[in-house]
């Protein structure tokens, strides 16, 4: 039998826990953990069935510790780019959670490194590289790729998108000065407009407005948005950011191509499939409440897709790369250039 | 121009109303009314534009009545027979609401009289008789019969249908003995039975439960049956009747064919486009609440269907005519015998 | 009983027949028509059962019957502006299909002459105008409004709009340097836009791309446009417009608030209950293909406020009147300025 | 951390792979395998990463190896009974595939076994038995009993059941003899009524047919039955069974209360919430083509219910046991009675 594969998970709040859950349903792959916080260590650790030596209490001991040959970075966003470079030299395949860096300037050095590191050594020792845009694993927007690669609608014209949650979440309300409409949730779409419709983000122009939460104005945030992207093939996309929809998370695209269309991704639970018709004589059916139910597949076949190229050696066609997350930040900034003018601005 | 054809309902309640709405809206047609009370029929006929000398007092007298070319019966069950006996011996073109008549017998009694009348006529002189069994005027059950009909889903092999009410129809609580859910409800879908499977029914097993309305076990009715029909052409159907579905009014069926399945009707309202997404985390539509919601095209398209008819001479193809009635009840009355034996009964 | 009323159809082209057929149906309406082409007239007179007397060669002359009360204009839009003008002088009822003019001089002017005329006429002697934005009468359009109203849903914040053919309309392929697209079709969304969020635009930006129809660009017009609309109370719209859906008709909305969303319109036939599970393992619902079958009921509403408007002596709240039809022009404008600069407009 | 515990699944076919599968996935077990072909071993060992020690090559082997803590019956449905009796007597933990046995007499005894051995035992010692109707941890069915449970509806009253396949299963065409429409399809049903309805079978009426396999006849199967079940509380259940539907698996269920109804399942693909826009008018939607698809979800809760039963040392509530495995034979072999005399037989 083959070696397990040991994949540390460095992080383990929200977006940690859900890739560790994956990690530990893949057979051949070894879970590892790294936490500064002692008490999710150990929790986790005995909740997975991870063993004592694969526990490590600091990032840096697990990047350098040879036990591990990949990591999962699901740290604070202002900490990859350093842990990139830091796993990039340490020969660890790399999976990171988006963003890249928190600027265009950070996303370009975490890049320019790992093409570096990756130049410097034989091809057979060449490491995998991934980022989180997950979506790309969701199994609509994986038949909406195939669909538009079949070509059986013909080509994609116009995409049409919405993001947004319930409610705004509460870990944005202490960074003031930060667009988190834009640069955190629009990035996911940027991404799927730049993947469905194969061509890259030319101009942009967005209308912000804070609605249901006017105090997100005085943050530099918004709870509502309304982007067009102009591509540079000439196919337009459309997308709607919300932070407040109140009745759940609701992530669904409609891809238009001049033979038809798909509509991707759907409001209700993802296979739910009860109905329930009552005295009011309504018949309802339920609402995915938060994105780690919504894209609960997805994120198990993110880690799968990234073992299985560790072990390919490559990474597959249509996975995100450390390129798509650069320009998924440039384009994100463009973004907010254009609320903060007003005018339609070109992606630089 | 064409002479405009005169119609008179006779009978104003919950169908003559109906009936007199939809013939209103008809090109060609002038409406009269003919109703014992004074009051309904005053009101109506202001609000339907129906002129003095339209409006009868008395069945008789409107059946008499040189400028009425049709009659539509929508009076108590117990007075069809003699009213299309009277109406076919004036030499009216009928529609008839079902049943013909309240037992075999007088059904028979009905049909013999009708056939007699039509024989000593010349062929131009022959008139329409129509039934009421609406539903097959209904888009989905017209779009079901054309699917069959077509070939490309192949020969039908199996129907399920689903009939009911929100509640308890306040009318047939004083019917003591009368089992409205098996001789007025259910004739609906043994006459659908017939007309999608193209056959006649051959054996029946019926149960019969009185679950939300235990009243109903004394009186001789029931609030629920789950019905099997043999077909003589070795296809089954199976069906629901309910009287306290709660939510609204459902009638909705399922055709299996050989090479693919139609599902006709459904539970929201027809052409409601409206879901709405609520805070408690639910995707709803509404329900029809009543039988004059959900086939209100299917009422409209039946006085088409009738007018149409007469100008042609002759009723088209699918169209139910006295037969259709006489079978719907005889399969009922094996029903009836099933419910009281609890045994499978041949249809006589 | 109450007179008839005598409508009279100007123009008996596409709109010109639905809005005839709709009068039609109505009690109490007495339909006239007028058209230039004799043989459109003789045919549909006959068809639809209008005595001689009724059926009009010219405008002109039907405008000035004392037989007639009230007009349906349903000519070319170049010719609305004059024909409201007689028809107003005339003292006839007024419904005009959208545009009032072709510019917002020649919507102003007419406003201004249905304005003069009103004022010069006693309370009692006032004339009914109402514009043909038929969305308003959709079931689910209303239902949409009324959910609004009802403060269940809390205060609306974005307005996201459809609207598309499946085919470029071919009547619009001699009109060079006429962006049909933002003229014609969103109009519409401008109006429900306004209605909806019960606001008035303030500035807008548009993308316009001839993506499946390269051509169009030369003709001035486009085949996909992205439109945002920042509306003067804050709340916000984003509409696509397509002439190329390929699969059928699609006017659908989503309406956010506060406190839920609803959906309004959807892709299926209206009113279609059938889906049909095939041996390729697809469960299929049909579209509707043309506008016609798709606001058929709205169409009919339409009629029936027109008519009551009339008797009432008062046209109905949310029914759309000359200034709203004022509007909708003066945002078109906006529109096409934003298409020609590239950058956002003000609505002047 | 706690001992890891080791599951053998006996039996490499169909449901075997899927419960090996499903257990590979699970935190804290250790997966073994035993199959009499050394090949499906061997495959299947190398890509679950199965040590060597855990591969067995006889049933009896793996049944008596101190290694195993419990084991997942999987092999034909001739072996169950004894192997569930050697099992039993080993001191392992079942998890049986239905049926307990090929006839009533069998399954008596095997239920038999396991409650002596029960008896003989410590409370602490007592092991785990558990029955293969994975429907009960179908996420739709769940949501269904508890809707039922909560009250939220009332009382139930009817239940009306849809199961079938695309086509005939290649493997019962050598079964001469054996209806397994009824016995191998309806007993997952049974236990549906009997679990949703929460109560037992009392009387039952079947009617089959060999409609779309006229050569089924002969073998003493079917392709289609139509079944009402009267329950020993009053309720009334009704099933459909059909081994063609031609496009696809379809189990779905409708749960009709006093206060409500739920409907349970869908034809759709579980999780597949993508939908095609096509230049014919349709829009489509993917149906799960086999059960192990539909099931998905079922399948892998099953093993963990099973694998946390063991660990808690009791088997929770609503997990089906020996008895409802002895019962749903039950009810199988009076519906074989009913098809065979056409009459409606007591459940005995």
């Amino acid at each position: 039998m083959e070696q397990k594969l040991c994949v540390c998970v460095l992080g383990l709040g929200e977006m940690g826990k859900i890739h560790a859950e994956s990690l530990r349903r893949l057979g051949g792959v070894e879970l590892a953990l790294a936490s500064k916080r002692s008490k999710s260590l150990q929790e986790l650790g005995v909740r997975l069935y991870v063993p004592e030596q694969l526990r490590f209490s600091s990032y840096e001991e697990a990047i350098a510790s040879p036990l591990v040959h990949a990591v999962v970075v699901a740290t604070a966003p202002s900490e990859h780019t350093q842990q990139i470079i830091a796993a990039s030299r340490a020969g660890k395949h790399i999976f990171c959670e988006k963003p890249l860096g928190l600027s265009v300037e950070s996303a370009q050095e975490a890049l320019s490194c790992l093409e570096r590191v990756q130049a410097e050594r034989e091809e057979s020792e060449r490491k995998i590289f991934m980022i989180g845009f997950m979506r790309r694993f969701d199994p609509a927007y994986v038949r909406g790729k195939e669909l538009v690669e079949s070509g059986v609608l013909g080509q994609p014209t116009v995409l049409k998108c919405t993001s947004g949650d319930a409610e705004y979440p509460a870990k944005y309300q202490r960074d003031v000065g930060y667009n988190s409409l834009l640069l955190d949730l629009a990035v996911h779409d940027i991404d799927l407009a730049r993947w469905l419709l194969a061509a890259e983000v030319h101009r942009v122009h967005v209308v912000c407005r804070s609605l249901v939460y006017p105090q997100l104005a005085e943050l530099g945030d918004a709870d509502n948005a309304i982007v067009t992207f102009e591509m540079d093939n000439g196919t337009v996309a459309s997308a709607h950011f919300c932070r407040a929809f109140g009745y759940g998370y609701n992530v669904t695209s409609e891809l238009v191509c001049q033979r038809g269309t798909v509509f991707l991704g759907e409001l209700r639970r993802a296979g739910d499939a009860v109905r329930v018709a009552n005295t009011a004589g309504a018949l309802s059916e339920r609402i995915a409440p938060v994105f780690a139910e919504r894209f609960e597949l997805a994120f198990q076949r993110e880690m799968e897709v990234f073992a299985q190229a560790i072990r390919a050696g490559v990474l597959p066609t249509g996975a995100p790369g450390a390129l798509d997350g650069l320009q998924a930040t440039r384009v994100a900034e463009a973004l907010v250039r254009s609320w903060q003018t007003g005018l339609p601005q070109l992606v630089l």
